[in-house]
């Protein structure tokens, strides 16, 4: 009876280790993908191809990180049978790590416009607007990591709300852009390259929205 | 001993009984996105202004589905243990499920362009392109879900490869239509709207590539 229950908490130990790995890892992961948005948008108005290289090359490396994350959770599924809120937890892992995947695909799509700007010169406008919206979804991207880490569900709703606030000033500037192009239409092409990096933006906007909306799901959700 | 014996096939039975329920909502749900790209073309391309409301109105509906039948998911890995293959057929539905939400998020987003098409005046230039990658998109949509239906892991490789034409032709229409505009600057708010539906076409191709690429591991994964 003693062995018995030695070796239920052995396994029940082992579970929690494999639980605290996966989070952690999805966690690693997290923190990499805002390093590459974060990365992108600097080698976009520094007109720094070398970052940009980095970054287009970083995101092979999330594209693994993903596999073997999901993997983890498909191994931790298929050998426990994990309590429904383990099991919650695994399956929002498995859905949020696809959200952090095309976060890094659109970092890396934000990288390639980066080396075309510099390839085929600078847009004349649009660089403040890349900055700020940048600056306003990798900070969405980094508090719904740190909502999912601390099951803070509150900051959660605040990341989704956010991300109408992102919206607004994505149309805005886009506007803008468009009645630039207007006036200056040799600049299209250009002013285009900068109007695809916002609009990757505005999709890691959705991302983390998404990420945030698992986490409010993991919290509050009650539907076993 | 006899009895035991019935009430395990009675629970198999049930369990088979559940997976086929919620492969068939799968498949419901992907001839729905379907429909809605379809008419969000025909809405786009015929300026149909009750067509594109409908389609928007559609989204509604198939968000709904997308969280019925994820929770029927979680209700099953909850309540049973399932071998490996079921296993990965339905960690496999939750996530297509996502791509058909997202494929239908595009459509919705095309019948807003037809509606902003129909009060800013129709572009000069893009509708032959608009059909074509429609066409394209669908028929990839269509036989990625075919592919999941009958676990057909060749018919979704060609879906896979089939994107990077998707993708090229985008491209193309892509650098004519800003050639266009550079000619006729007045012309640009009208064109970025076919450009934007054109843009969400060709991520439905990605969504349909992600459903295939399910359907690929699917069938030949072996890491369990």
């Amino acid at each position: 009876m003693m062995q018995k229950e030695t070796l239920g908490q052995h396994i029940s130990q082992q579970f929690t280790a494999e639980m605290d790995e996966l989070r952690s890892r999805f966690l690693g992961m997290g923190g990499l993908v805002e390093k590459q948005v974060n990365e992108a948008v600097t080698a976009l108005i520094e007109a720094d191809t070398a970052l940009a290289q980095l970054v287009r090359e970083a995101d092979k490396h999330t594209n693994r990180m993903e596999t073997t994350i999901d993997e983890e959770c498909v191994r931790i599924l298929a050998r426990r049978q994990p309590a429904a809120s383990d099991l919650r937890l695994i399956i929002s892992i498995s859905k949020a790590v696809i959200d952090l995947e095309r976060i890094g695909d659109e970092a890396s799509k934000i990288a390639k416009r980066a080396i075309q700007l510099t390839e085929e010169g600078e847009s004349p406008k649009g660089y403040v607007e890349v900055r700020h919206i940048g600056d306003q979804v990798r900070k969405m991207v980094q508090e719904a990591l740190d909502a999912f880490a601390r099951f803070d569900s509150a900051q959660a709703r605040e990341v989704v709300a956010y991300d109408k606030t992102v919206d607004r000033e994505y149309k805005t500037a886009l506007r803008e852009l468009i009645t630039y192009m207007m006036e200056d239409p040799r600049s299209i092409s250009r002013v285009l390259n900068v109007i695809w990096a916002l609009r990757s933006l505005e999709r890691i906007g959705d991302h983390a929205r998404n990420i945030a909306r698992l986490v409010i799901y993991l919290v509050e959700g009650d539907k076993l």
